[in-house]
């Protein structure tokens, strides 16, 4: 699926589907961030032209599911509450290079992963049948954008470096994201 | 006008339209960071739920602002380019406390005086003649929404601070803003 190279513990979804006030408040979260990253690479490259206009319709679309979701909690009662963190993607994020330009390229595919893998459970948490067929719909209806986002990101890359650079450090971080996520420990988390 | 306590030196508005493509650009990056503050409060405060609500709407409008001057930079050939800084807007901040809760509060007048002073220019460049009229037009459908951010900011700060206590510390770091206003040397930008 997409670029992952490894496939989600079959066990989370489970875990998922016990602690689904949890999913859906560390989705939240997820969000986000994702508005976040999305309005970083705004303020760290605004001389590029096209980053800036693909990132803005990103963080236009991420801080509309953020707004979505929050909507989803208020109505069963939920807060989002503080953000626990996520390991999964910090340590994703410790492999983007220090410097410029690869810092750039390295920021870009990591994004790309990450929505990869959110589009991965999504899928899963759309299909499973212990979960309220309301909560599967809002993951239904994310699963097309987030996999929309993973292409942006790596046509944002191919705008800026030669595509066999950017299918190259890919393969590469693809390779570290799989490792990541066979460590993970089935935890109530969207990265978990 | 508003809590601001000095008024933009009148020479300002001139230098303004004699160099409008910078005041166009320079005013782009301010939406951007405008942006990036009301999301800063939510991941900073994801726990005060009010404060989220509020500062998601005004993140939703200053990015939607930054896509109207960004459209207007394209229209007209110009480039967003680098992002040159704030001097007032970084002066202004460094009077924010470094411990909680006063961060907040401090954090939410200094945005709330940002708006301010913003809606000030505005009024000035949207009133000026030497501006070509459809330039004037932007500034001025922002004049009303600008002022609406800086009375949401302090409705915010009375949601989780005393009233007399908000506006005690308005008044001192309104003070502060009229002593950076006046030290300005009339620079070709927003803040300048």
């Amino acid at each position: 699926m997409l670029c992952l190279k490894a496939p989600t513990h079959p066990e989370w979804v489970h875990v998922a589907a016990t602690h689904i006030a949890d999913i859906m408040r560390d989705h939240a979260h997820c969000e986000k961030k994702a508005a976040f990253n999305a309005l970083n690479l705004i303020m760290r490259y605004p001389d590029k032209h096209d980053l800036v206009r693909e990132a803005l319709v990103i963080l236009e679309e991420e801080t509309a599911h953020f707004k979505l979701i929050l909507g989803e909690l208020e109505q069963r009662g939920l807060s989002l509450g503080i953000d626990a963190g996520n390991p999964y993607a910090q340590q994703l994020s410790s492999i983007i290079s220090k410097r410029e330009p690869m810092r750039l390229l390295d920021s870009l595919l990591v994004d790309c992963l990450i929505e990869a893998r959110s589009c991965e459970r999504f899928t899963l948490l759309a299909g499973c049948e212990s979960i309220p067929p309301d909560i599967r719909g809002i993951y239904h209806t994310l699963m097309a954008s987030e996999e929309g986002h993973y292409t942006t990101f790596v046509a944002i890359a191919k705008r800026y470096f030669p595509a066999n650079l950017v299918d190259q450090r890919l393969e590469e971080i693809a390779s570290y994201e799989a490792t990541i996520v066979q460590s993970l420990t089935n935890q109530p988390a969207m990265h978990g």
